[in-house]
């Protein structure tokens, strides 16, 4: 690849077919992918709906992958890629990891924790502090993002209606 | 048990026998218990070193084994223990689970995301608020973290002291 910026799309664009993995399985569309030394060594999607588990984020199983393929909860030598802006947790966690620098899609102006309502990467008190760049493939992660939920929208819709007006069968 | 403190001291001190599990093993004295309709449904301390994983934290890890006992990612009738005011991944985590009730023993001055950097619980913004008691067996839950680091830094002193002057026989 030429430059930085073409690496940056590269793997994002990894983390953009994680979230079309997870948009297919009916969980919200959000991929991530851990680099390590030009390799991209965990790739994962939001799975919280399929393993029931309220930490099962796209950031956080990545992290997590990485950790066990590495045997070590330190990554410092690692960036993550993320399709959306990391929520309060996830962020947490990358605090934790000590991950080395932070790229991401498209902003989430109600949960995200590096831009939106907090800046949690630049606070100095807390143990880590990372370099952010953002808005990499922001269009492509903002339109799975939308795609899915209006989909979702209209799917609830026909039910909405479904129960409103009876089928004839049902009504008899 | 005769009251509402009662029963806060007694999962208190359930939470405090895990964090004694994690000092036994070398780990940050941390112990979590996660309690639904007055039962402890998960216990869980701090496991970062022994599983080299950075989200191993003892909230996190008692929040999925409950998500898991549960079947659900959505643990709004649970109420959480921890023997140390969370961090911010975890606090994140206490709202992506919807948790209903956060007890913690005492404050973490360097990353508690309740009341020492942070008031994350009462942030009307995020998806989730929650109620907070603080102070539940503070001194027994404080002591156990103060007593772990003394241990640890005579032990690292010893170390120093070791690498400074070599033992006649390493010197030799």
């Amino acid at each position: 690849m030429r430059n930085a910026a073409d690496r940056d799309r590269f793997y994002m664009n990894l983390a953009l077919s994680e979230a079309g993995k997870a948009a297919d399985a009916g969980e919200v569309p959000v991929g991530a992918v851990l680099v390590c030394d030009g390799e991209a060594i965990a790739l994962a999607h939001n799975r919280r709906e399929e393993l029931q588990n309220p930490v099962a984020h796209a950031e956080a199983l990545a992290l997590q992958a990485a950790s066990f393929h590495l045997k070590s909860w330190r990554l410092e030598d690692c960036s993550l890629y993320v399709t959306l802006e990391p929520c309060v947790m996830c962020v947490g966690a990358i605090l934790q990891a000590r991950i080395a620098r932070l790229v991401f899609g498209c902003l989430d102006p109600k949960a995200g924790a590096v831009e939106s309502l907090y800046r949690l990467c630049e606070d100095s008190r807390l143990n880590h502090t990372l370099p952010v760049t953002r808005g990499v493939l922001e269009n492509e992660c903002s339109s799975i993002l939308s795609e899915f939920f209006r989909h979702l929208r209209e799917g609830n819709r026909v039910v909405k209606r479904a129960e409103r007006w009876p089928s004839p069968v049902e009504g008899a």
